[in-house]
């Protein structure tokens, strides 16, 4: 894929004159918009613009669309699947700006922000209202990015994904038209689901400007631990159980080996060098009793040691920021080194057999990659360190990730549970759903995009 | 809305050859398919189809792509808002022998079925698994049905609707491609959202051939209890609270005075005659106990009476049984009258509002129509009954409609939270969510049905 045609002088000429200096080709700017953590080399836009408000996109759509420029929607830059780097270059379309927090309705439980707030300020905004908005990544996403390309995360099992969270999205569509997905009720049977449709639609069939997500209340108590496991297969075994049995967990993570080492380096924490389960409980007292003495008696039946608490907010804190900062951890331990990131999801009961063979054909294949996922939902990560300078050792890894998606998929899962198709897992998505399904997705691309304008190169060939 | 083409001796023929006496001409048989419990004239198909596989379906809709006719799927015909009426004549597809329950996958508490399976079908088969599928919607519907109209029900405020709770779907497209929307993992981030564009699509953009749905574990405890309530306020002002609390619920349904009328005529209940909330609670014993002890300490606030517990299961399927037969319970009211139903679904600090003005609205017009709802998502049906060979009679009961639907949307709420479109609500489509999304919904439809043979004249025209 390259760039189509270079920016015609008309077209910089009315982005200026529409954004003044919030519209750039300077190449810095543009540098700094075509990299993201995926092992793709950089694709930089030729110009990148910074909207402020819902009507600076449509006012950008229009231009794009007048002048057959591709638009690459950019919330925090934290996809590792290549959504935001400018394939067939093009503007790139920087919505940090657009930060406000429109409404939170405590009552209703829902905020409704423009797209460049992220999920941390959003957190911080709702500190004193008793409500907190549960989708948990990693990374500070910006919301607008987490619709777009159906994120989930640590929170998932207990709360949903962002298919459940968002209540409805305000998107401009390629013709430039500003439409409203749904309104605020909880359910509606109101024709059909154009907010699950632009959710994952990963900012090819139009740009999200303003979304309504659910907020939570506050859970009366929240308590934290981790547990060290003999070995994988009775760490994931416990969450299947878990899981079979109903108990609501709120987190429940797996850390293989490698990555526990690679935290203890980072950040100092000291760990058994053996696979990990993090938990986090929420409930009443009550209830949190509950689930701990069922949890803990999994584990014990499963050869695990103690729980250790993290029972004050801010052990708490320090636990779920180590477990997210693994992906930068594990990094260190090949200096140098750029990550093969993917992620698979399988149904939970497939999960401990996917996980062990993941894990043996990983040592076979003598590559650091750490495990790490949120196993509650049959989902889990592997982050294979390669030096990107040597081809062979990115074959190796990308051959990996072949053998991985085909593994899950066998087991009637998904090549990719979290982190979306991007430009990486096209023909993954094929494997997964037949052509006959990725046709009618193009159907309905070519349908509502017919110009090809919305980040084109994602998701599938147009 | 017409009938386009009289059914050709060639379409007749081929059809008679694939499916033999499982396809028919008859006139009763027609008959029968072309009425509904809707206010709508009886409009009846060309022919009727009776599919037994997935194969069947595949060749009818060539068969009907073929020859220009219109195909309306149809299951168990339960429908509200006139889905499976032949507005456009053609082919009416029903899919009730499609009645085989593929798998059970308890590890993942998952089912496969036919598209003919109702949900008490299928809770009759999963009774000594220790699973429950828990979308209600009151009438034995077939999943097919319910995935079609993205149905929900009493146990929506707990379980969430078909929009949460349908894993994938296997399609049959205007094309006559059998596509998959899905895998069995619990998310996914791999292309668009295909199941969730088919859940509520209304048959419009293809025939649901087989789903897989969610399970869940039997609770290790029951209870359910009724409560009488002063006045409609304190009932939903309750209902407001005790969901604001985020108090797990798993039923919460309010039915006003003249609903109870009905039962106590109907059923012989012997309630009170004022608005009451019928509840159920699914838990551990003590997380039972908590739930209980906070629901009832809000509605004494509210001045309910005390609580009428049902404790066995007998009393508590004779409760939900009354519950569900309200719907003919109420018609008996005005013997002879035929029943206008109409749902909302509003913001829950929107409801006590929503549904106190509606009451109102109804006692100045003087019609009949008791007030029923899922409450605790913020949704209730009006059902009106009217003699519908008085035109004024039925004009009264459609403006009563628009009221209460242009109330529901100025407080941010849809035109329907579970019945659907269908032939009824296509104007309030438009005023919810503005001519622009509803011209994206028609852009999807004309990409994946360009000859409109899938149930044509549904949701919005073409």
């Amino acid at each position: 894929m390259m760039p189509r045609t270079p920016l015609t002088p008309e077209f910089i000429a009315s982005l200026t004159s529409l954004l003044g200096d919030r519209f750039t080709t300077s190449l810095p700017v543009r540098d700094h918009h075509g990299r993201d953590e995926s092992i793709f080399p950089a694709m930089p836009p030729d110009a990148v613009a910074f909207a402020r408000s819902t009507e600076d996109i449509v006012q950008i759509v229009d231009a794009c669309r007048h002048h057959g420029v591709p638009i690459v929607p950019y919330g925090a830059g934290s996809s590792l699947e290549g959504h935001t780097l400018a394939a067939e270059g093009g503007l790139c379309l920087n919505v940090q700006q657009m930060d406000q927090i429109i409404a939170i309705d405590a009552d209703d439980q829902t905020a409704t922000v423009q797209p460049g707030v992220t999920r941390e300020a959003l957190n911080a905004h709702l500190r004193d209202t008793g409500l907190f908005f549960p989708v948990d990544p990693g990374a500070d996403a910006s919301l607008g990015g987490m619709c777009a390309t159906r994120a989930s995360g640590t929170n998932a099992v207990r709360y949903g994904t962002m298919r459940e969270n968002v209540v409805n999205l305000t998107v401009i569509t390629a013709d430039g038209q500003t439409i409203k997905t749904g309104r605020r009720a909880r359910k509606s049977a109101a024709g059909y689901d154009l907010t699950r449709l632009f959710v994952g639609s990963e900012g090819t069939l139009g740009v999200i400007a303003e979304a309504t997500v659910r907020l939570y209340p506050l859970p009366e108590a929240i308590m934290a631990a981790v547990c060290a496991f003999p070995d994988i297969n009775a760490a994931v075994a416990s969450v299947v159980q878990i899981i079979q049995l109903g108990v609501p967990v709120a987190r429940c993570e797996f850390v293989d080996a490698v990555a526990i080492r690679a935290l203890n380096a980072y950040s100092n924490t000291g760990l058994p060098e053996v696979p990990h389960l993090f938990f986090e409980f929420h409930g009443s007292d009550a209830g949190l009793r509950e689930q701990i003495e069922l949890v803990q008696s999994i584990t014990e039946d499963h050869g695990a040691a103690q729980f250790e608490w993290a029972s004050t907010p801010e052990a708490r804190s320090k636990l779920w920021k180590a477990r997210h900062t693994i992906y930068f951890a594990a990094s260190q331990l090949r200096p140098g080194a750029r990550s093969v990131v993917t992620d698979v999801c399988v149904p939970i009961s497939q999960l401990a057999e996917c996980v062990w063979e993941t894990s043996q054909d990983l040592q076979r294949e003598g590559i650091i990659a750490p495990i790490v996922g949120h196993v509650g939902d049959g989902n889990f990560h592997v982050q294979m360190l390669v030096d990107a300078d040597v081809p062979a050792e990115v074959a190796q890894a990308e051959q990996l990730n072949a053998r991985l998606v085909a593994r899950a998929l066998a087991m009637d899962g998904t090549c990719t549970g979290e982190h979306g198709i991007g430009l990486h897992k096209q023909g993954f998505l094929v494997d997964e759903l037949g052509s006959a399904s990725v046709e009618v997705m193009r159907q309905i691309k070519h349908a509502l995009d017919p110009g090809n304008i919305m980040n084109p190169g994602k998701v599938f060939a147009f």
